[in-house]
């Protein structure tokens, strides 16, 4: 039987502080309402798609920072991004910052084409740091504003194929894909924001979009899955985020790919008979040797 | 301190079964004098570099491949190497298939510029199958003359560098690159025999090498190694083996490729400070964590 999802990813140009969230939510209504006339079945959103990437400003007193949290999902902000998708059918994946009684974590969430809520993913691997650097030309305090994710890599039934959630940084370290394919996805959702230039050290312009494409084309090829990585990108007051939105193969190919940097929709027949060919012929995890792994899972 | 190391990688053309030992060597030699000429310190061959690919030959009574295999190391015929070596300060990787009392494996060896074997890997990830396939173009019995290697991933200190090894099949998982930068590994030696076609399924033929190139750039991107990848290709009696050999930067760019399929050297001053950059600003491993990655080392 074949297994084909038309798949979407609905990339987002930048939100400066000053935009309020009911006009964000009506950008994400509006891709939304294009990818239903796409007919798309299943559709992600960036990472923390509802505000600002926060984490480049310092705020002392963490409770400053309480206002890009969301205490209540759905709540009265993103309740229509949910009758949206039960309208259309669509199911959905989108980033934000969640307030869990004291906990705040970079969270992703999976709903199904009735809008409700099946699936949660709480970052695992956050970069940046966590004392401001006044010093730099914006701070990247993921650290500060996050606690390290403790869902760990799931995935979900949906729509007839296994989804594993992940989130920016997440895409950069092999385990994350290992992880979700060995726990079944067959289609990994990814939402990101990059800041660029990387202030971390005086990294090459070129390398960026580079080790961007190069950790999800390896990641979907060694795992035989459909990577779905959505940006939110642009300039946010002026800060500069990186691009590159797309759609992996599980041969590791990019099939779909935005050349802007603002909102922008892209659309692909993912069929699951790629990821067989790729599991059966290349990567049959039975010849994977476990025996030789012991370090990876130590720490 | 700066520590760069000047590296070569000594890609082979194919080997006919009726090229004798001695012959072969005689080419290996005249690879290493041309990498003595332009000052190399470590030089790579391919893996299985004395014979040719002999797992495509089903030979019904095991004893019959023995004469691929090498009991002895240094033996008779790889005697001239290490001489060489000793007389050049040439460090040095070649794979052989090592008999070692009753047992069989596919194994790259590591010797010092004195000529000292230093290091054993055996390889771990062995593909294709162990039955005779009469109905294929050629066989791929690596399953059949083989066993699993018992040596596991390390690494081995060699001009003031952590080297690690592995062997053709291995680089393309991300658990071979992840265990050797774990044990410390800077530089990681590899060589190969890829037959093309991918005879296991109808794989389109633009895909060997993206795949090839792929892992390798993954590999040293998301671990900060430099990646020296040596081919043994061209033509073995009518069949195909993939070139590609190739020098790949911790920020996995390709800094070296040979762009034919015959005996080549390919040569670079590898700065052992570029796999700080990556390590230190990209990848710090203490982020990594392995509390969520426990999926991965059981089998």
């Amino acid at each position: 039987m074949s297994r084909v999802i038309r798949c979407g990813v609905a990339q987002m140009g930048g939100i400066d502080l000053a935009e309020p969230r009911a006009a964000v939510v009506a950008r994400m209504l509006a891709l939304l309402d294009q990818a239903y006339r796409q007919q798309v079945q299943f559709l992600v959103f960036p990472e923390l798609a509802l505000t600002t990437f926060f984490p480049r400003y310092w705020y002392a007193d963490l409770e400053d920072a309480d206002r890009f949290f969301e205490r209540d999902m759905p709540g009265p902000a993103t309740e229509p991004l949910f009758a949206a998708a039960r309208r259309t059918g669509i199911a959905m994946s989108f980033g934000y910052a969640e307030r869990s009684g004291p906990r705040r974590f970079n969270t992703a969430l999976l709903a199904d084409g009735q809008g409700t809520i099946v699936g949660r993913y709480r970052k695992v691997h956050l970069p940046g740091h966590a004392d401001h650097r006044p010093e730099l030309p914006f701070q990247h305090l993921e650290q500060r504003y996050f606690e390290t994710g403790d869902s760990g890599f799931r995935t979900w039934p949906l729509l007839g194929a296994q989804i594993g959630l992940c989130i920016c940084n997440d895409r950069r370290w092999p385990e994350t894909y290992r992880m979700l394919a060995l726990r079944g996805a067959e289609i990994v959702a990814l939402g990101y924001n990059t800041p660029i230039p990387n202030t971390d050290y005086d990294e090459p312009a070129h390398l960026n979009m580079f080790h961007h494409l190069l950790s999800l084309q390896a990641g979907a090829y060694q795992n035989g899955v459909w990577v779905l990585a959505a940006a939110k990108c642009g300039r946010e007051d002026g800060h500069q985020l990186m691009g590159g939105s797309c759609i992996v193969a599980p041969t590791g190919e990019i099939v779909a790919r935005t050349l802007n940097d603002g909102d922008a929709l892209l659309v692909h027949d993912c069929d699951l008979a790629m990821n067989r060919l790729i599991r059966d012929h290349i990567f049959d995890f039975s010849k994977r040797r476990p025996q030789f792994y012991r370090d990876i899972a130590q720490g």
